[in-house]
């Protein structure tokens, strides 16, 4: 299917659309700053680069590099009647792809996956959740103020009419909605939900940073005594990746009291409590030198107080520096810090009763970029050299960004992630007000959970998996019906169907007359366990003839010349008890 | 949450939505006839009645009956600074509501929806089906050309820069450009693909038509001889229909090379034939003489050529009709309708093989509004009065339209779905060019494959099962793990954490002296089978109690004053013998 553009007209497009996609980050800009929506702006930026890079890319693809994006410095740099341009489109084919950012999932794939779905739904049903599904996309206005810096991130459908949506960016946000719309009926639930979420990250699919992926979610919703749900939770993370054998990991705990406690008595102004959290974040992928430059210069705090939370953040831990901490007199005397710190010191004793302590630490520089949080945090990582899981992107770019002097397009080329250390592959944590926010405060539940980033773990299991699945197509086929001697095929199909009556997998040739050979082949290639023979002689007698695989727990070879005749009537009991499944 | 706008500015800027996409009808409608992109135009169309739609329900829901869309009529209709709607403002609360078309599924109705998966993938696994999993959105060109006078209603992503992309508008499409993508890998595969579609459509909910609904598809891929897996498909369409238990069905087959053939020698202009397809394909829901209308006034035929294929449309039966038709001169010189009927006689004689005749009518009225297809084409269809199924929209609102002399925003109000007989409830066809057009016609994979709208299927059923789990809470737990007097949180935390281990689901109360009463109460709730009971007393003899729930196939009644104790470290086993599960 050849498209027949114009590249010139094409890339005069793309042109105009970073042209007008500038002219209005200039106007949002041109308010006092007071006034200004930060939020909105950075979000337009994010598409301003997006913008650069298609017309980049275009303009690269298409060879037409001596034309330039800026229109106002060469608006007349792009020749409408360049011969080789319009050449070049004759050839310019249709583009065979899956949008950047996402993949297709082939079937062995989808082996490993649906094994992982099956392991974590198992734990999530141990303890007693149900499940719950909501549309892909929401209203717009449902996800807007609700992911502080990464809502630059959300994707947007076009406005075609009627209502603004945008696909879910995660599906905590979504499960609040709905308890809001049913507070009644669901005050108290525990809910898990599998399913895709979408961000407008930059991709980096080696990694497994990707656009579309797959969250499975556990929350509890619902008023308790401090810390119970909270300890549940924690021990569903150990318990699904223990189940799933990711290897070796830890699951960082901090609490957003302890931490706005912390930000407070070392003098940090209110309104920046957000913001300087979500530096304090990158500490486990930046020094904290690029992380204090990033609050003193570019979030404009004072140096000593920056100093001051250094002391605090570089802590590490286990009970014993829970007890440390209490010893701080300027910690205690602060009430977030204290409560916080309670809080964290009932988690530990809960989660000693679990038997799960050896597997947390405390760790202070960890604070989640995600605006609904309000009390305990965490974030499970698997020990060793492993890059970041998409369901918690980090606004790696713009930290780069900051402190790289390159294009800031280039930004996100810089970010090496094998010098990541570990990667996060689950994260969650207690958002007592998100309901509220949709509710009028009337109904406000409060809740805890967690989300398991998939691919991440799909990538560890794959690798372990690849040799075990080599020559293996992904299906399971007890029977395959084949014929020798004649085609035979109104025969194999009755046989076949006789077989899925009795729910018995099973295949045949479409083919008025098979060669045996070709038969023969796709029994190999598909390592399908038995071969049920037709022949007239066979069928003279009212029997057919089966043949077991070698090395498919049986006995008979299927290549030995006779295998076992048995009558034609007996040959689904036979099957059924060869395969266990009477 | 309540969003402070300013409803008169809110709708002024509708207004101004409705004015630009006029606009832009105007100016594609500007150009000669000849040159009209008409998928385009009717695809602004639509957008222009959503707009219009957001404007006047707007209007409405705000009292501001008096302003008027029109902004060429009456530009200065709009008060600025009229008291009324600014007050109104203040009480203008954020809507809390899932986008129009979409809905949330309840814990209990995802226990239907499960077992409608189950029931499904266990018959295409039978039949040796393996699956994949595509991005639910793809490149804006793989989609465009695909679906005919439906392409309107996709959605498209915003352009936020980069690529455009649309959500997809079937698992169909997807797949033959995964085909073409892997044609080395899969040139021959049985695949299954369980996922959600979107559609713009215009949603009438309590009827099961939605703009987010799943559909489960099984397709074919690779040569065959012709008709053997067509056979297959449509017994793979019985078996699934038989399993799911929906009551009597009838699967409806024809062949496009049949009707391209009776609108040949009927005497259709070529160019128009899938647009009279698209006609005929009404004839479920409208009278003869409305599609004949449709045909001659708005499709401009020859009503002498109308009335010829009326003649052929209106038939309908078994092998008998087939026979009768192979008596007509007419049909048989005709080369595509003589291949047609051959293959129609084939599939007729495999369908004797597999026992599914019976199941089967030759319509000739069945036409499919997809462009795709190139053979045989079926659509199942329930028996009785039922509405149609949200995967095989026709485009009613265009045709009630060109009969209505109301205003066309109106239209989709006056189709009564109750008036439209029988719903469908699977469809699919042959499609043998598809995978050819995304792969230059080099890797020509044909294929056959049907659709399973799993809504349709999920009211039967929900009606069904109402009174069965009416109330069940839609969980199901082994053991409910409780304390009488005293609190006890760590001792039962400990027990659940066992049972965990143990593979069986328990749950207790989040309540560090939770009352008695209210723990009984939640038992009876959530039927739970089994309560442990622990108390000072069985401490201390290191025992604990265990109860039986009532009607739960057990024989202990949990209101039993004693219940049974048993030895702390007997108790796992107890359970798993209890409940079948070592």
């Amino acid at each position: 299917m050849a498209i027949e553009t114009d590249p010139v007209q094409a890339l005069e497009e793309l042109a105009a659309k970073v042209k007008s996609q500038g002219d209005l980050i200039r106007s949002l800009k041109s308010v006092p700053t007071a006034d200004r929506d930060s939020d909105r702006i950075n979000k337009e930026v994010e598409i301003l680069k997006d913008f650069k890079n298609a017309f980049d890319e275009y303009k690269q693809s298409h060879g037409l590099e001596s034309i330039t994006s800026d229109s106002k410095k060469s608006p007349t740099g792009i020749n409408h009647n360049n011969k080789n341009h319009k050449n070049k489109s004759k050839d310019n084919k249709f583009q065979l792809k899956v949008p950047k950012g996402t993949k297709d999932h082939h079937p062995k794939d989808m082996i490993i996956r649906e094994k992982i779905f099956k392991t974590i739904t198992k734990v999530f049903k141990l303890h007693g959740a149900v499940t719950i599904d909501t549309p892909v996309f929401e209203l717009k206005e449902i996800l807007s103020g609700k992911y502080g810096e990464d809502s630059k991130l959300i994707y947007d459908l076009q406005d075609q009419g009627g209502e603004l949506c945008s696909l879910r960016y995660d599906l905590t946000v979504p499960f609040a909605r709905f308890l809001a719309m049913n507070a009644k009926e669901f005050a108290t639930i525990k809910r898990y939900h599998i399913a895709k979420v979408y961000r407008r990250d930059q991709p980096a699919m080696t990694k497994g940073r990707m656009r579309e992926f797959y969250q499975c979610d556990f929350d509890f919703a619902g008023l308790t005594d401090p810390m119970v749900a909270d300890a549940e939770v924690l021990s569903i993370a150990c318990e699904v990746l223990e189940g799933l054998e990711v290897g070796e990991f830890t699951i960082k705990v901090n609490h957003r009291k302890l931490l706005d406690g912390i930000f407070s008595l070392c003098g940090v102004p209110d309104d920046k409590f957000r913001t300087i959290s979500s530096a304090v974040d990158k500490l486990d992928k930046m020094s904290w030198s690029d992380v204090k430059k990033e609050m003193t210069e570019e979030k404009e705090l004072d140096p000593t107080i920056a100093d001051k939370i250094g002391e605090y953040v570089k802590l590490k831990g286990s009970e014993e520096l829970l007890e440390q901490l209490s010893q701080d007199i300027k910690l205690t005397n602060n009430k977030a810090a204290k409560e916080g710190l309670e809080d964290m010191k009932l988690l530990f004793s809960y989660a000693n009763v679990f038997g799960i302590t050896p597997r947390i630490s405390l760790d202070l520089s960890l604070a989640r970029g995600l605006d609904y949080y309000t009390g305990v945090i965490y974030e499970a990582v698997v020990e060793g050299s492993a890059p970041p899981m998409p369901s918690t992107p980090k606004p790696t770019t713009q930290s780069v960004k900051t402190h790289s002097k390159k294009n800031e397009l280039d930004a996100e080329e810089e970010v090496d992630e094998s010098q990541v250390g570990v990667g996060s592959i689950a994260a969650g944590g207690r958002y007592d007000n998100l309901v509220g926010m949709f509710s009028s405060g009337k109904d406000k539940i409060p809740c805890v959970g967690i989300s398991f980033g998939v691919e991440r773990i799909f990538s560890i299991l794959k690798t372990r998996a690849e040799k075990e699945i080599e020559n293996w197509k992904g299906k399971e086929v007890d029977v395959y019906v084949m014929s020798v001697g004649d085609g035979l095929l109104i025969e194999r199909m009755k046989v076949c169907k006789e077989l899925w009556n009795a729910g018995l997998s099973a295949e045949f040739m479409y083919k008025v007359k098979p060669k045996p050979q070709r038969q023969f082949e796709i029994l190999d290639r598909d390592q399908i366990r038995f071969a049920i023979i037709l022949g007239p002689e066979e069928l003279k007698m009212d029997k057919v003839r089966i043949k077991e695989q070698i090395g498919k727990e049986g006995n008979l070879d299927v290549k030995d010349k006779d295998g076992l005749m048995i009558d034609r009537k007996d040959m689904i009991d036979w099957l059924l008890k060869r395969l266990n499944k009477n």
